[in-house]
C-alpha cells in the first residue's frame, strides 16, 4: 500500500464522521459551478472529475461542528463549497503559471482548453464563489476570502520575483507559504468557527490553528518534492527545483553548506533552462539531504503541528478537538 | 483637432462638475493599489501611468450626486475607485487573452511583464477591489460587482467559443456585450444610486440607464473598429476582424448580403491566421459599409441612447439629469 493510499485512508476515516455534510458540499459545489455556456459547462465538468481531497471544506466543517450529531447550517455548507471553489480557482491559475500538464491525474485546464480558457475559468470560479456567498448574505466569509485572495495573488507575485533566487531568506519563504497556502486554511477555520455559536468568540484561536496547519501542509508538500518516491506519491518530484522555486529544504541545506559546495549549487541554480535544471536534479536532491535540508524542514513541520494542536487547547473539546488533532496528524504523517 | 480630442473635451467638461470628487477617486485608487512587493508596486505604477477616461467612476458619482454642492460620502469615493479597479483588472486580463501590445499608449502588462505577471496582476486588482469594499462595509457594492465579474468572465468564455463564428446570432452578440461591458456600467449606476437617499428607491431605473448606456458604449466601440480613422482615433482599426471577434456591423452586413458575397466573406472568415486575415481587412471593411452594417449598428446605438435618457425621466431631475444626458451624448457623439 503506497504512501498516498495510507494518508488517504486516514483522511477518509476522519471525513466519514462528517460524510453527509461533505456530500452536501459536493452538491453545492456542483450547483455553483453549473455554468452557462457550453464551454464553461464542459470545463466545469472536467474540473469536477478530478478528485479533490476536500481538505479545506473538511476543516471548515470540523470548526463549525457544535454537537457531534447536529445538522450543519446551510450557510456552513455554502461556505465550505466556496472555500473549495476559491482553492480550485487558484489551482487553475497556478497550473497556467507553472505550465503544469496534469492535475489530479487529468490534463490541466491550460493544457486541455488553452491558456485563455484557463485564465477565464479561474476568474469565473473565483467570482462565482464570492457572488454566491454575497447572495447567501455571508458577508464575513466574503471579507475573509477576499482578503485571502489578495494575499494569494501577492504571494504568486513574490514567487515570480524570487524565482531562481538562492538568496531568498527563510523569512520571505514563510511569508510566501503563509500567503499562498496557510491563509486559505486559516480562513476556512475562521469561517467555520463563525458558524459555531459556542466557538465564534474563539475565531482567533481557530485562525492560529488553521495558519499553523496550513504551514505544515505547505512545508510537507515542499519536502515531498525532494523526498518523495514518485511511484508511491503518484506525482513527479523535482518540480520546484526545475521551475526555480527555492523552498525550505534547499534554503536550509544552502545555509549549512561549505563554500565550495555552495559555489557548485549556486552555479546550477543560475541555470534557467528547465531541461538543463532537470539534468542536475539528482545532484541537488542529494545535496539537500546531505546538508540536512530535509531534516530541518521536517523538524519545523512537526513543530508547527504541535503549535496547531496547542492553539486549540482552550477552545475545542471532546470529539471536535480529537478530530481536528487527527487532521493535523494526517498532514504531518504524510511524511512518514 | 482629432476625434479623440473632441470627445475628450466633452467628457472633461462634464467631469469638471465633479472634479474634486474625481481627484479623491484617483487618490483612493492609488491607496488601494499601493502594493506590497517590488514587482507589484512597479506594475501598479505602470498601470496608473496610463490615462483612464474614468467613465465608470464618473457615472457612479453622477448617480450618487444628491445636491449639486454636496460633498460625496467616503463610501461613494471608495466604490467609484473600486469600479475603476475592477475595470482595470479586466483590461489586464483581456489584453493577455487578445495578446494586445499596447494599452492607453503604453506597453500592455502582458508585453512588459509577461503573461504570468498579467494573470496575477488581474487577480490582485480584482481581489483588492472587493476586499477593500468589504472592509468599508459596502456589502451591496460587493454583491453587485461580484455579480458583474461572474457575467464578465462568462462573456469572455462565450467570446472564445464564438471566435471566427459567422453564424453568431445578434441575440448572442447582445448577451456578450451586455455581460462584458454594459453590466459593469449598469452596476456603477446602481451602486451610485444606492448612496443617494433620494434616489436609492429608483436603483432599477438607474440600472436600465446604465445598461443602455453600456450597450451604446460597446456598440460604438465595435463601430470604431470598422469606421475609425486610425490617425484620428489614436489606435489601430480592424483588430476585431483580425482576431476573429464577430461584432454587430459584420453580423448585420452578413445578414443583408447576397449569397455570392456571403460565400466570399464566409471563406475569408474561415481563415484563422491573424496575418492572413489582416490582408483581407480592407475588403471586409468595404463589405461591412456597403451592406449597411455600420448604418445598422449606428441606428441601434442611437436608439439605445434614447432609451437610456428615457429611463431617467421619472427619477433624476435638474443638473443631475442634464449631466447624465450629457454622458450619454458623449458616448453617442464619439461616432460623429
Amino acid at each position: 500500500m503506497g504512501l498516498v493510499d495510507r494518508e488517504r485512508i486516514k483522511l477518509i476515516t476522519l471525513q466519514k464522521k462528517i460524510g453527509p455534510a461533505l456530500a452536501r458540499v459536493d452538491e453545492e459545489f456542483r450547483r455553483i459551478t453549473d455554468g452557462d455556456s457550453p464551454l464553461t459547462i464542459d470545463i466545469c465538468d472536467h474540473i469536477r472529475q478530478g478528485k479533490s481531497k476536500r481538505f479545506r471544506p473538511t476543516l471548515l466543517l470540523l470548526a463549525a461542528q457544535n454537537d457531534d450529531n447536529a445538522e450543519f447550517a446551510d450557510g456552513a455548507i455554502t461556505a465550505a463549497a466556496s472555500v473549495e471553489l476559491v482553492h480550485t480557482a487558484t489551482l487553475v491559475h497556478d497550473d497556467f503559471i507553472d505550465e503544469a500538464v496534469t492535475r489530479r491525474g487529468l490534463p490541466s485546464v491550460n493544457v486541455k482548453y488553452g491558456s485563455s480558457a484557463a485564465l477565464i475559468m479561474g476568474d469565473y470560479l473565483y467570482s462565482k464563489a464570492l457572488h454566491n456567498l454575497c447572495v447567501a448574505g455571508l458577508n464575513r466569509a466574503v471579507e475573509l476570502l477576499s482578503r485571502t485572495t489578495v494575499l494569494m495573488s501577492e504571494a504568486e507575485m513574490l514567487q515570480l520575483e524570487h524565482r531562481y533566487d538562492m538568496g531568498i531568506s527563510e523569512e520571505r519563504y514563510h511569508q510566501i507559504i503563509y500567503q499562498k497556502t496557510a491563509s486559505l486554511i486559516e480562513n476556512s477555520c475562521r469561517i467555520g468557527a463563525s458558524f459555531n455559536e459556542r466557538l465564534s468568540a474563539h475565531e482567533e484561536a481557530f485562525g492560529v490553528f488553521g495558519t499553523k496547519t496550513g504551514l505544515v501542509f505547505q512545508i510537507t508538500d515542499d519536502i515531498f518534492d525532494y523526498l518523495g518516491d514518485e511511484r508511491r506519491l503518484g506525482k513527479p518530484t523535482g518540480q520546484d527545483w526545475e521551475e526555480g522555486r527555492i523552498t525550505l529544504p534547499l534554503i536550509a541545506a544552502w545555509r549549512n553548506a561549505d563554500p565550495a559546495t555552495r559555489k557548485r549549487i549556486g552555479d546550477l541554480a543560475d541555470q534557467r533552462d528547465t531541461k538543463v535544471r532537470a539534468e542536475y536534479w539528482s545532484e541537488v536532491k542529494q545535496f539537500v539531504t546531505d546538508f540536512g535540508g530535509v531534516d530541518y524542514a521536517f523538524a519545523q513541520a512537526r513543530q508547527y503541528g504541535e503549535e496547531a494542536k496547542s492553539a486549540l487547547g482552550p477552545v475545542a473539546s471532546g470529539p471536535q478537538k480529537d478530530l481536528l488533532a487527527v487532521a493535523v496528524e494526517y498532514v504531518i504523517n504524510r511524511l512518514n
